[in-house]
Order: structure tokens, then sequence, then C-alpha cells
């Protein structure tokens, strides 16, 4: 290893503190800095942090910025600013907006020489990658993505707000019996209801009336309403002891059909552990490949789409073609 | 659609009868001529088939050609030689004489201006991605591929040159119990025999000795005596009715670590009613691959590690961000 990737994370939440561990299992690179809106001093990382302000004077002694802010309100801004200045990486995932959030970066990027690779992960990212595959290679088929087992956010801060909840954690489950269905070939026209289930996990308040939050939270419209819903009362305790951790996953499934009457599936799965450990982990990936990118003299943004994966990895072509082909 | 990819078969086995069947699905392609060593006249299509010997002549009318020989001793030959005179896409699956071929096809193809896609398919192909892509996310982990369950030809070759077997076919079955020992984290060091087993069906020539026959088979070094095999006799029209299909598939795993202590599993996987019609899906989406590089002024031999899915597609870059991602 002649040269290592010198890398900066911006943001150091659960994601960023990811990147950190994920940069630990790869010898190519190093991080450099971490940059935050919080005062740096109280950064808990062994990492020399900076403001957020400060991030534009390591314009030549950082090679690709990861940004680890949240799609709602960070990355809308920081994506475009910081990709004026860095080869960036981002895990922007709200799927409508990724279009808007492309031209807006693409430009940015563009106009400064720099690469940035957005909206990485699994979902979009390594998914999107999976129903591109197999759509391509079964033109004729049926696409079904499950999510799960996992803990939802937005449906977990939805419990949050019911009256009386004191902590509430959602996870969201695969139908096994849809799931079955598909990998029969069945090609099944699955209700949003027959998909997935949602499993509840709530801490009341004290003297709080139970029935009444369960009632609450199966019957709201968007969240709840439209799947059959469980909801368990535990103790602070327990909630502690077993929901604090953030597994998640999910399964892209393609039943095509080929020749005259061939079924033929093609299944992606993950089963994780720690979703922002193993989303950190793509990120790390994807900055390699944006390093790899404008060494070549690329610029603009681009999407796990564009890329090949030969970018992806340390080792060479001719050591992928004998090693891994 | 202004303008169709005009595209050549050589060779029409069940791979070749499988890229014409896959090609009438994809509308922006259409197959223009077959090229045979057989007699053309006998050849079963509706599209016009030649002599290979005739193929240069097509040099201006073909876009990019399919090779749908076989490795052994087909495309060692037919790929450099095709690869100087048109885009090639081929399923060269010699695992360990990719390098060696690779270089061949690759200087014929350089030197004339022209795009070779070589080793696409499964095994290599989707399954070589999936492996790269795992690898490069979870550079702390260990890989599994399991195959089937599906008809091994070599096995079923071997099988039928047992003094006394009229019909053979071989099944390759993974383990359940491994691969459930695979996903549950358990990164369990697997023996020759733990991973798979193998499941022998046998038509036996009248009068002979189906005791000596399956002792033979399943003692038999290489094949199947590091196997767990089972060898069943049946009768012709058994045969017939319910093993002439070749089913194939298997699973790419690889379970990795990341942070402290979290076990992250990647799984692909694929079903397949019909291998040679899958098989050949797969090439004609490189095919595409191979048409749009060439249009890009590209040229050499490539692997799957090299291409953008987006290739793959006939979609534009747009819409695959507005409706994949």
């Amino acid at each position: 290893m002649t040269e290592q990737i010198r890398i900066g994370i911006v943001g150091y939440g659960n994601l960023g503190r990811g990147v950190e561990l994920a940069i630990r299992q790869n010898p190519d690179m190093r991080l450099d800095a971490i940059f935050t809106r919080r005062e740096p001093s109280a950064i808990p990382s062994e990492t020399k942090a900076y403001s957020i302000e400060d991030a534009e004077r390591f314009a030549n002694d950082i090679d690709v910025m990861i940004l680890c802010g949240g799609s709602a309100t960070d990355l809308p801004d920081q994506g475009p600013a910081f990709a004026r200045m860095f080869h960036t990486v981002d895990s922007f995932d709200t799927h409508a907006r990724i279009p808007e959030y492309f031209d807006q970066v693409d430009q940015a990027a563009s106009g400064n020489g720099k690469v940035s690779v957005i909206s990485t992960g699994w979902d979009p990212g390594l998914f999107s990658l999976n129903r591109l595959l197999a759509e391509s290679i079964l033109p004729e088929g049926k696409e079904y993505t499950f999510w799960g087992k996992g803990v939802s956010q937005g449906h977990s801060d939805a419990i949050r707000r019911v009256s009386g909840v004191k902590h509430g954690v959602q996870y969201t489950i695969p139908s096994d019996q849809a799931v079955e269905r598909v990998r029969n070939g069945e090609n099944p026209e699955l209700s949003t209801r027959e998909k997935h289930i949602r499993e509840c996990y709530v801490v009341a308040e004290e003297g709080a009336d139970q029935a009444a939050i369960a009632e609450e939270i199966r019957t709201m419209p968007n969240y709840f309403a439209d799947y059959d819903t469980t909801v368990h009362f535990i103790d602070e305790a327990t909630m502690k002891a077993e929901h604090r951790a953030m597994p998640h996953g999910g399964l892209v499934l393609r039943s095509g059909r080929t020749g005259e009457s061939s079924t033929q599936i093609i299944e992606f799965g993950l089963k994780l552990d720690s979703n922002p450990e193993f989303t950190a982990s793509v990120l790390v990936a994807y900055a390699r490949a944006a390093y790899k990118l404008a060494r070549e003299g690329q610029s603009g943004a681009k999407t796990v789409f564009d890329i090949p994966f030969a970018y992806l990895s340390p080792k060479s072509g001719a050591e992928l073609r004998r090693t891994l082909l």
C-alpha cells in the first residue's frame, strides 16, 4: 500500500460512528477528520473533530468526504454544498426526491471537477442494484421488495407520539407466507396487509390506559391501519435489555419467465445485526469508488447504477479475475 | 425505439436456442443471423442460418455476436477469432483459465477496436458479482457458494460412463443444514461432504447388476467418493417424464462482522427452471452493455466486474434513478 485514501466524516451520529469503525477494516484508507455541528471537543472519538464551518480549509487534505447526515434536513443542504469542495459519498434515501437531489449535486460537483456518489446504502443502494440487474435479465417478470425483520425509525417515532407512551419500538416483519408464494413462482398480487406485519413494543406511562394506546396505534392511518399490527406492553428494563439494537434487512425478489414456460427466480437478501454499521460499510466501499473515479478524471453525480463493482475493491482487475470471477 | 441492436448467434445448442428466445423479450434488439458448424439448412429456426465460415462477411451487419459454444473446445478458438471481427459476449466458464482467456480476447479485441464481454452467465457471472460486492462491503468475513438443486452435466456424464448404465442424471443439492448454519452467522468450516449431497437417477441396461452400478458410482473418485451420494434406479419412461428439464441454481452467502460484534449476512440466490435459458438471458443483457460500451468508443475485453449495471438496461439514467433507485 503506497498511499492511503484520506477520508473525512461529516456528522457523527450512528452512521458516522459506523463509518469510523468500517474504515478500520480497510487498510487502504484512513480517517483524518470528523466535522460536526456540535461542540467538536464533545465528540467521543480518537479522531480529531472540527466544526463543520471549518471543513473548507481541508479541501486539499481530504480525498473523499462521507456525508453521514439525515435525508430530511441535513443532506439537501450539505450534499450540494460539500460537492463543490470535495469528492463525496452519501446515503440520501428519500426515494421520491432522488432525481431532484441528483441534479443539484451533479451541478455542484460537475462545475468543480468533483465526483459525488449519492444514495448509496442498501435501499436505495444494494436493493436498487438488484432490482435493476434482475429486471434487465428477466424483462418479463414481477419484482417484490420485502423489508425486515427490522426497526423502522419512522414508525417507532409515530408510536412515541401517542399520548401515554413513554418508549416505543416498531419492527417491520415480512410475511413468511407472502415470501414463500413469491419463491414458489406464483407471481401473486400482494396487498399491503399481506406483505408485512408490524410488531410494536411499548413502555406505557404509569397509569396510562393500555387498551386505548393499543387501539390508537393499530388504527393510526398511513402507519398502522393498513397492516396487521400487534402491540406488546413491556417494562422499561425489558425495553433496554432487548430492544436497543438496530437490526434490519429484507429481500428483493424477481420472478420471471423465459422461453415458453420456465420460471426463474432471482433473490437478494440482507440480515443485519446493525443497520447503521452495514450502511456505513457500503458508504466506505463507495468512497473507494469515488476516489478511483476521480483519479480517472471523471466528475459529476453518480449513483450505484453508474459504477462497476471493480471500483469498490482495493484489488486489481487481474487479481479480481483470478480470485473472484 | 429508433434503432434495434442487431444480434448474431454463433452455435445453436441449448444456449443458442435460449438466446434466440431471450431476444424476443427485448424489443430494442433483433436476431439477424445464426452461424453454425452444422449444415445451415438443418437449423430448426425461423432466423436464417449460415455456415460459421461465412461470418466475416457480416462484419458490417451484426452489432454484437453472442458466442454460444462450449468452454472446453469451442470458445478458446472462437473467442479470440470473433473478437477480431465483432463486438462479442460469451459465457466462458473454465474458472482456472479465465485470466489466460481474458488476455487472448483482450489482445484480439483491443487491436481491432472491438468490445468483448467474457465469462458472463451466473457462475462465472452473477455469482462472481455478488462475491465481489459482498467482499468489498464486508472485508472481515467468510464467503460460501452453494450450487443446486440442479443437474450437473459433468457428473451426469460420469454416471453414463459406468458399465451397465443406459441413462443417468445427477443432481447437486446444497445441504439445508449447512446453509442454515451460514445464515445463522456461525461462520462454519464446511467440508466438501458437508456442503452438498449428490442424487443420481439411473436407468440400468437390461440384466445389469444394480448393486454393482450403485457401488461403482458412490465410490468414484473426484466425482462422488467425497460426497454423500444416493443412487435411484428408475425406468426409461420415468427418466423421460421427470428428468428432462435442466433446473439449476444456488446461493452465494457472505457472513461478515462490523463494529465490535455485529454479524451481517448478504445472500444472493437463484432458483432456475432452465439453466441454459437463464444463462442466455444474462448473455443478452450483456450484449446490450457491449453495444453501449462500443458506442462510447471503448474497446478490449471486459468482465462483469467492469460494467455498470445501467449499461444492462434499455432505460435512460434519469428513468432508472426515478423508477428503480
